[in-house]
């Protein structure tokens, strides 16, 4: 179904149901592609936007540069003029587009969490698999050019087996306990808390960098327990009998704290945290091994510091590697040495590389097995939670479900 | 001359001479303004790119997204259906093109230096005034959020009297001495070394920030003083009569440092060079008042790390301001607390800044005047290495020149 | 039993048992306390060092500069002329010096851990409360000034409820798998690896700064799993019957990670590690509350990063703060602000608050109590582990131990 | 003259002048050496200090340890039973006590300054030649283990050839206006301000590590130009005719900038401050060679951080190493990897250097030929300063002088 553009180019047309924060990423990403890397064998047309508010959808469409706009996201799967569908809504609607954009042989991206359960997300793997679609799950992290680095070393060995793996996503927007009531704060809209929405970047860079989960224990908290209600679901006064604002109950964590077990034997040790002030958003993890180390702070994102236990006995010391030079990843596409990039750039590297899985017919990397396989880890951390033990990965294989 | 589109958008054309390092990053914040400004009072229209190479500006036209390709710049300056002129040819060529586009009326963006003299900048000077244009020199250091900040700190009166500046540019692509003879390395076509290229970003922020310059001294050196001919340059053989591969000498300096004192008593310790080993590009300042102090780095572009005396006693130290949140500069328009974003975006603020200026009939900052009063600095501290003296800027003065 | 010197300052005459890297840093304190604070009440005479091996002991004895020597630990605690006893041997010596120094109505120092068990601790406590000798467990940490001024934040209400602590004691001196089978890596002799060497602080850090724990579970792992056997340890020819280096099992973890919930409802993440390349020493933790937040960094000790939500909008970030100020703790003993000092200087706080502690006739902080409250959790810990299962300290109450 | 103790270990008596801030380093430096540096030919003996007011300099020599008292430094000096005379009084003192100690055949280690003047430097370092004996200037920080792994890797090549020497020392303990006008501050008593005090280190490091000067160029200013009287020097009052607190002029420098350019070719840029807010002790060089980098900051003075041109292309960048190994100078003496030391060790390892030359027969280095070397350099920066131009070392020659 790909056409081609009268300069010869093959785009495929994408249809994006969503554009909130993700979908204003995505978008960039669509744009950003075809000029930064002109020479891939596949180029993204914005195509259609499709959002229920049309009077929102239409301005993000003109604002972003969609062609056309939708308002039913049924009317843009059936589509015979689009090859490619984007998934940005609130997770909740992520199953059933996922199925049905499979369903019509459209190739799938999905923003994580693939699912608001386990079952579901492999429900919509299936869909993908059964009509022979390409399907990949948005881990944008994973597109950093230091993050790229850090998987490269971890595979030619140069940090020999891996020990230790510690990671942390911090931010700080919860701290303040006069923030108000919103639905990602409500267990039945939301689903969870920290842990699946910061903890789930964290589960897939494990499972990138260092390999399969064994086992998982973790906790959670829920520091603020009421908040105030936001002011559209205030009565009329906005007020309680005793004069003060309206308050609910905060139904999902404030912050999740988890340990692992890998498959080769590493120790994994997790935090996700929305109420850690001084981070607005601390995604960082390290990784021991036993020829070296490696660290990563997404606040500082064009830098990977690195440590090797070959270096000359005086000299020994982590090296602050800022990765905008000729060696690292992506970086042809962009500035000289030392001209840094930013967080909407992942979102183009996502995207190049779902175009060239396309073209090269291969799945992409992280697909929607990689969207699962997170989703197992989540639940039996949630599993864990609950009922207060150990949890083996084993005992999420899908007849255990 | 400004059109409007069918949604009522007022846009400016642009036509736009040169394309490579800067041509590009021109041409992403044109592309990128449109999504990310959607406010802005007018947005620009990529419609003419120039270059003298018809199959290399066709190849950067197609993949930058111009409507339109021309080899004569003469013929887009002379074009009725362009509003704004973008310079960013090598330097040598500024001053004829911006002066031209000035008497057709043009607003002009030029990139810095403004021209390979301080008696050709003030020709330009002069041209784009007595055509009454808008006229914009492309220092976009000014344009990252953390320097905005420091900017307002500094107007605020936060930081009180400033006492010292301190600044370097440091690049490291210089000290291979194996690398070739380039035309930037010829004093005939480049003018100058990393003083130009490198200090006048610096010269710019000192006056951004502190002021303008009282006298100035400087020195200069060239560590490697022959290097090896391109390959297109050397003969048949590419080797010399002993068999080595044939080198010529290096005519501008690889390193500049300078001294100078403000008009208003600070005092300024400048240093720029491409032969610092680990600077991939650190573009860094250290500003220190009565009343604190503040630094940046551009290789961590999105951070500031701020002083302030009057801190509690017990906890005074530097403060790491990641400069994504909301009281930002430019943070509404891109991503949330946390997220950074990259050097390009510098360019994007630039371009929005002269969007506005033209929408509200004000000379953007910095102007030509700026790029003027750069270039007097750089002259004024290349006549003190001459003469190897103290230069005072009284000196520079129009008609002294 | 204090004697005055000529000069009118009293003292206190101190036997030292043991005599390695504790007994050279605390022998080090007892030298530079009466220097560095000279105003003191009590001051510390080095009477007696005490060592089995009598030359090892006494090439100590003259080099740290103890007045004399004995070989036996006993004959030191039953003088007359001795008013405290320093206990540093290896922990399974603790139980009975301690004991018997109790009884024998001299005021204790001693090492951590407290003791190989938890019950031994125990006993170690009841005798010196039974004599109602003054009693401190070598806690050094805690007498960083940062870690100081990090109490004083909690303490003072400064970050508010504190949600968070993660901690970690990494060391990499463990990597090696050709690093020998030491004394320290066989159970039967140390008791326990990371956990109880370094995670003992971390524990007696979080308890500190945080409060009670409530209930813990952890793991562990031994990443080399046999080593070379020492040297001395070998047989004849030192190689097995394969020719290869004889090696025994590694029977203590190189790493332990656990998870923590405080009293208080504070969630506490720990990691202790002797297989972590690139960290020498690096004991640090970050603390948040709903204020503000602190970390540490054992290897830049001189130092606390500090953050409040209450800064200014536009200058909000983590603060180095440099604790050497007059607002800082011990620093008016030692040198100008931005002169630091190092590890050994722990010591000569932790041996003040003991001399003052006695002085004024109240137990020091930390005293044996908190050295039994840091073994409850650590032995809550290896029993979560063995029984992988949460484990809370009211089961490791006296009457369930 | 050398004496033996009992235990056969042979010390060198020392006679101290001056008793405040060196005399308190000093003094911990002689108390440390024998327990660290045990092994070391010579060991210190902490004979006499000297003092002109007899309370002040007794209650120091009980806190510091030494023997016995004196208030004249002339009996110390003619003392037969003194082999050392160590002089850390105001630096308008130094000439005369180094001459007169000289004469008496006595070793010398004089801190820095080593004179008011260059003239009066040269007199001593004459004096002390003439005499035969071993004299030393108190260039304390290059005795950091930091410092001394950066000489190795110049001396060893592992930098290539140096190109770039940067080096600042900041305080801020001057940007109070209200700090009132002590003798410091007083060109009649201090001789100079920020320039001898803090620019006198990074002249003797810049010569340690990069070499010998050429020519130089510098500026100064005051800052603040007034400050209130301290309140011993006041009237009855202690305010003037308008009721306010009574000024007087400062008449040294606040700061001071300046250049210069080494024998070698390097290019060096220098600055002294005590006007730098959120600097207490910013002691920083950074050194850029042909193939790699290093930079130092006292207040993380057990760090030091290297680039290698020749490092993996893919992870290249500064190392942080922590200069706590094995492989870097005086670790053996202190603790293990990773426990840090601080500004007082740096007197210990100044202190064995000297002990150590005099049993070598040997000059220790630095020596009075260094104090000379630097005082011929910041003379040259002053008049450079007062005549607006450059000047070359060669003008600074004994006959020149």
């Amino acid at each position: 179904m790909t056409t081609e553009t009268n300069n010869k180019k093959k785009t495929l047309r994408v249809g994006m149901i969503g554009y909130k924060f993700m979908g204003k990423a995505h978008s960039n990403a669509y744009r950003a592609m075809p000029m930064f890397f002109s020479g891939a064998p596949l180029q993204p047309e914005m195509a259609v936007l499709c959002g229920r508010n049309a009077a929102g959808a239409e301005a993000a469409r003109a604002q972003f540069g969609w062609q056309e706009l939708e308002t039913d996201w049924r009317q843009v799967v059936a589509r015979d003029d689009i090859d490619l569908i984007d998934i940005n809504t609130p997770s909740d609607a992520h199953l059933e587009i996922a199925v049905e954009a499979a369903r019509s042989g459209k190739h799938i991206l999905c923003e994580k969490p693939l699912a608001i359960t386990l079952a579901d997300s492999r429900t919509m793997l299936r869909a993908a698999e059964e009509a022979g679609v390409k399907h990949m799950t948005g881990f944008n992290y994973r597109f950093s050019p230091a993050v790229k680095l850090a998987k490269k070393l971890v595979e030619e060995g140069r940090l020999g087996k891996i020990n230790h793996f510690r990671a942390r996503f911090l931010q700080d927007w919860l701290v303040d306990p006069e923030f108000p009531l919103v639905w990602r704060l409500k267990k039945e809209i939301a689903g969870s808390g920290a842990q699946s929405d910061l903890g789930a970047h964290l589960v897939d860079l494990a499972r990138y960098l260092v390999g399969e989960f064994e086992e998982v224990i973790g906790m959670t908290e829920t520091f603020v327990k009421e908040r105030p209600l936001p002011s559209e679901e205030r009565g009329q006064s906005g007020k309680d009998g005793t004069d003060q604002i309206q308050r609910g109950p905060v139904t999902v964590d404030d912050a999740a704290v988890f340990m692992a077990r890998f498959v080769d034997g590493a120790l994994g040790s997790f935090e996700a945290s929305r109420s850690a002030p001084g981070h607005r958003s601390t995604n960082a993890f390290e990784i021991n091994g036993s020829k070296g180390s490696l660290r990563f702070d997404f606040e500082r994102m064009n830098e990977l510091e690195v440590y090797f236990t070959d270096d000359a006995e005086d000299v020994q010391g982590f090296r602050r590697v800022l990765c905008t030079d000729e060696a690292h990843a992506y970086s042809e596409a962009w500035w000289p040495p030392g001209h840094t990039i930013g967080f909407e750039h992942t979102f183009t590297h996502e995207v190049l590389e779902f175009m060239s899985a396309i073209a090269e017919d291969r799945q992409p990397s992280p697909s929607f097995v990689d969207g699962v396989k997170c989703q197992e880890v989540l639940e039996a951390v949630e599993r864990s939670i609950e009922e207060r033990r150990w949890v083996n990965l084993s005992e999420m294989a899908e007849s255990g479900s």
